[in-house]
């Protein structure tokens, strides 16, 4: 059985850009399924785009082919890349970033610039702006097809040259059981943060369940937000309308309230600029 | 041929969690074709959630494995139940009020609480806050598939144990053509609101298309909108920008502007404080 | 292999509606593919749904079924046809100007009208406003499982009487390199304008990428943007925050901001009111 194709962009759904992507994998090959990952990743931002395939990645079969298209430099010099992950997944997409979090988790075993003068799609070729659909969509089926190996995608490069977000390393400061990090991103929807800690990391320095954790979340150095809240198992143990502190599911400690949301009620957003410290209350 | 996966949620589809729930079923049985019902359902709000399951269910094949997640309790001691309806269809979801809809109108022939130590997906323990893709989503996969049977999802409980949502309970008060009602949902995106009379019952009092119905809607008491509105066969019976009393698609008597949005023009709303008077015009 | 049925609307996906048009499809063949084109079509607006079926389109498999459903006439006497497009291509979709851009650009080989009585789902008679689900979807389904062949769809009416929007006829006025045409349309998401001239037929003006454009934007004769935008192969060519004018993927020439949205920075709107005038510079 041939492998599924994931798409992950920035575009949205609110015009026909992810159909068009679609269809020309169809026109490859009408026989391969196409899912959608994500197409509400924030507009030109591979840290987001990367933490996004980050989360995904490991829920989907081995040799799955991803296309994830966060682009601010569509048909500039920017490499056209696709990644062989260790696990036998593939990445399709622009060398800028949106590879970093996978870099240093499942590990990336080769990586290909895309020939475009192979690998393109050549029905348009006054149009330079749309490579999700004539060069990330339309390699991404010929490679999930068969119509080419992982060889002919293009010449391979050295894994170390892939670009990473600075970001990824801002790691957490630890002492005992106080944590200092940042915000790192945050769910519009449903209002909640996670910081640059991962579940497991935190309950190696001591935390459980039930456990009171004074977070206090600051802006550019002003406090918004300082209380003592629980770390529970999930939202349901706390009050609704309650802060809780839990193991997100994107493997980050995440913060949130209970059928609530948490960055609107608290007015906390993430980025650089949004720090947290963290401390077990005796 | 083995039945679709149809998926319904309050996750949006702004970030990657459905995309998660989709992978997991995905590394069950790759062959299992997968379809989204709705992903906006309110936050939190297990009646909206039954509402769209009793407005979609009829229109999909018998045998369908749908999976409905609005969980304000997950990780906490509410059911995870799969529901066999008298139909065949089978609803994987929380008990806690996504089932009543359609336990009155398709009937439910058996349920049974999904027991977790089989049938939940073991890859990330320490998560407990996304038993839509761990719990709901792994176990509808199971099923559809046929890798367990509805007897191994858990053990039977009575369905007269099913959780219900009390507003279901508001009957209409009927007098001649009079109805006294509440305004039990609206859509957004157009605009439209459902009162709570089914077209069928609407019919039946011997309205029919043409008449005029004096619709005069309250919000706690207070008058918000007052007009004698043409009951018609469609949109486009009335002016643009008229009101329009019509039989629902969701099968319950339905109000809307043609070309237009109902709740906003006039600043109407839906929930318990909404109530509606609906009079037939001599 | 039968063909994909592709969906577009203006339903939103905020509710169940496409899941219940999908629902539809499944019952008459379960083996159909079904994938969305887009359903965010701006609301009872046919010209919207033209352009949109036109930049898709050439984008998928001949042979393709595609379903638009923006229907303001819903349940009223406009015609419910199904276009069998000069490439193979089927259109199934209210008779109303969504079919104006492909008219001109592929053509359109033969044209019938659904045979309600025949080709209609049955099981809710007494619901008219939903003929996305009932009668377009459901005939898309007929045809695209070869229940029914395209001759069974209804009777055959002539090409010149397919409605057309009138907006397609504003004809740009060229007089050297000197354009002055519409805003035609622009996408809410990036925030970039289309203009009433196609990419090649700008090119063939004399424009080659490089080139330093006057471009001014005025509402109602009133100038709200008036700049030298650089003509470029892509937006990395400009800096971050730039203007750039360069060939849509839509293939009309189009304007947006590098990393930013144009409309949104510059107050700037679409439709009959907006008008632009394109000059090159010496």
């Amino acid at each position: 059985m041939k492998p599924a194709i994931l798409l992950q962009t920035d575009f949205s759904t609110t015009w026909s850009a992810v159909a068009q992507m679609k269809g020309v994998i169809k026109i490859v090959d009408p026989t391969l399924e196409i899912y959608d990952l994500c197409h509400e990743i924030k507009n030109f931002d591979p840290w987001e785009a990367s933490l996004s395939l980050d989360a995904t990645e490991p829920y989907w079969p081995k040799g799955t082919v991803i296309v994830s298209v966060v682009d601010p430099g569509v048909g500039t010099s920017r490499r056209a890349s696709v990644a062989l992950l260790c696990d036998g997944t593939y990445v399709v997409t622009p060398d800028n970033g949106s590879l970093t979090h996978l870099k240093y988790s499942v590990g990336i075993a080769e990586i290909r610039e895309i020939d475009e003068a192979k690998n393109r799609y050549q029905a348009r070729e006054e149009v330079s702006v749309f490579h999700g659909r004539d060069l990330f969509g339309y390699c991404a089926a010929l490679l999930a097809s068969s119509k080419i190996s992982f060889a002919e995608v293009g010449p391979a490069y050295p894994v170390n040259e892939i670009v990473e977000c600075p970001e990824y390393h801002f790691k957490p400061q630890i002492s005992g059981t106080s944590v200092d990090t940042w915000v790192m991103t945050g769910l519009s929807h449903f209002g909640g943060i996670q910081f640059g800690i991962k579940n497991d990391a935190f309950k190696a320095l001591g935390y459980t369940e039930g456990d009171p954790v004074h977070v206090c979340i600051s802006h550019k150095g002003d406090v918004v937000f300082d209380q003592i809240v629980p770390f529970a198992k999930s939202f349901g143990f706390v009050p609704e309308g309650a802060p809780v502190l839990y193991c997100g599911s994107s493997l980050f400690v995440s913060l949130d309230v209970n059928c609530g949301n948490f960055m609107q009620v608290y007015g906390v957003g993430f980025g650089k600029d949004w720090t947290v410290h963290l401390e077990k209350c005796s």
